[in-house]
């Protein structure tokens, strides 16, 4: 350990992403916060389609002059933005106690059961809001995916409590 | 230490939540994201029990037919989205620079004081933005928490500066 | 190290931020996390110069009574409020799969690439839309860091994956 350990400091840090528990929690981060960005193109994708602009510049993207009709809101692209917003509001937790419950040193099969789940949920909850399928099936994925995160907060809380 | 490395590289992993300013960190960073994870379900509860209602097909949750005349804007539901929306322009940049200004070995009294200071000042800018309380006590604690963050991030950025 | 070990598990924790691309990463995200910050001041700005607020308690702020007519939307206050909530769908995506790229061990110079890149990208980012600048100059300063956060996550995803 002490040769590598010359190599800047590098040692504790690659020996991080060895431990399987972090290795499986940075696939799933990677993961859920790839679908998270995937609604921003989408976003765009249907901005463009429809020509529904939230700025006058942008107008100019689809007409050679600026058209302030195109400024205006529509019911698919704010579906859209909703979903991005609730990703927000539900992955940023996921990554952070996740992040912070993965280095508590899990059980690793306790461990990938979260992160599968949580994922999972996400897609789901994406599929639901934006085809959209009838309720409670989006209600449901959200139930989940928070159970997921508090019972990561509750095993975190519980190791670390340090107040 | 050897025989434990061995373990899957858990070592590095387990002994890093066992620096006091991490689990000092990682308890308030759970406290503040369970607090911002509240306002998902306070807006919840807004909704069905005032039935205002975002997409159509929600309405069928309280509803044997879906109801256009349910999806509409409610100034109590804004009042937590906006709350919401706050926790996260706020908290977001706490959990970021909170666990980098920890991982550079602070002061343990010093990163206690960063820590609570701020969520004390979130807990109390929820209160104020929900029930409301006269201003200026929300922008007060905004600030506080403002004043937090950019107080971690100069001592993280004077310790770790590599442009 | 076993000496240093023993003061309360600090080793590991202050030896992370020891290597370069960690202190590369840690300046670029507190870089890019204060500019995200900056852009609520930002909006108070707007909001106290032009009087036009959220809520009716924060006329209070610049009239001495309660006063309706200011809980208005304003089109400079709603651009600062885009391109806060753009920052928020971008940056965050970029300190989450930043920093456990950073753990992967990256190349300094590959690493450095990215995070200047990114940090470049939205600060242009920032200017094309408060400014604002013709499209689509904002419009490729979005795609550029969207490229940079891929770029990591599939560097990421490689090194690590654990499904």
């Amino acid at each position: 350990m002490q040769d590598v350990s010359n190599k800047e400091g590098m040692s504790s840090v690659s020996s991080l992403l060895d431990a399987p528990v972090l290795q499986a929690f940075s696939t799933y981060a990677a993961i859920v916060i790839l679908k998270m960005m995937l609604m921003s193109p989408l976003t765009s994708y249907f901005r463009l389609t429809r020509q529904v602009f939230a700025n006058l510049e942008d107008t100019k993207l689809v007409s050679s002059t600026e058209d302030k009709k195109l400024v205006r809101v529509d019911p698919d692209v704010e579906r859209v933005r909703r979903c991005h917003q609730n990703d927000l509001e539900n992955i940023v937790p996921f990554v952070v106690v996740g992040l912070l419950y993965a280095l508590t040193g899990p059980e690793l099969s306790s461990a990938l059961m979260h992160f599968r789940l949580f994922a999972g949920s996400r897609i789901f909850h994406t599929l639901a809001y934006v085809t959209p399928l009838p309720q409670p099936s989006r209600a449901l994925s959200w139930i989940v995916g928070m159970l997921v995160t508090s019972s990561m907060a509750y095993k975190l809380i519980s190791t670390v409590l340090y107040l």
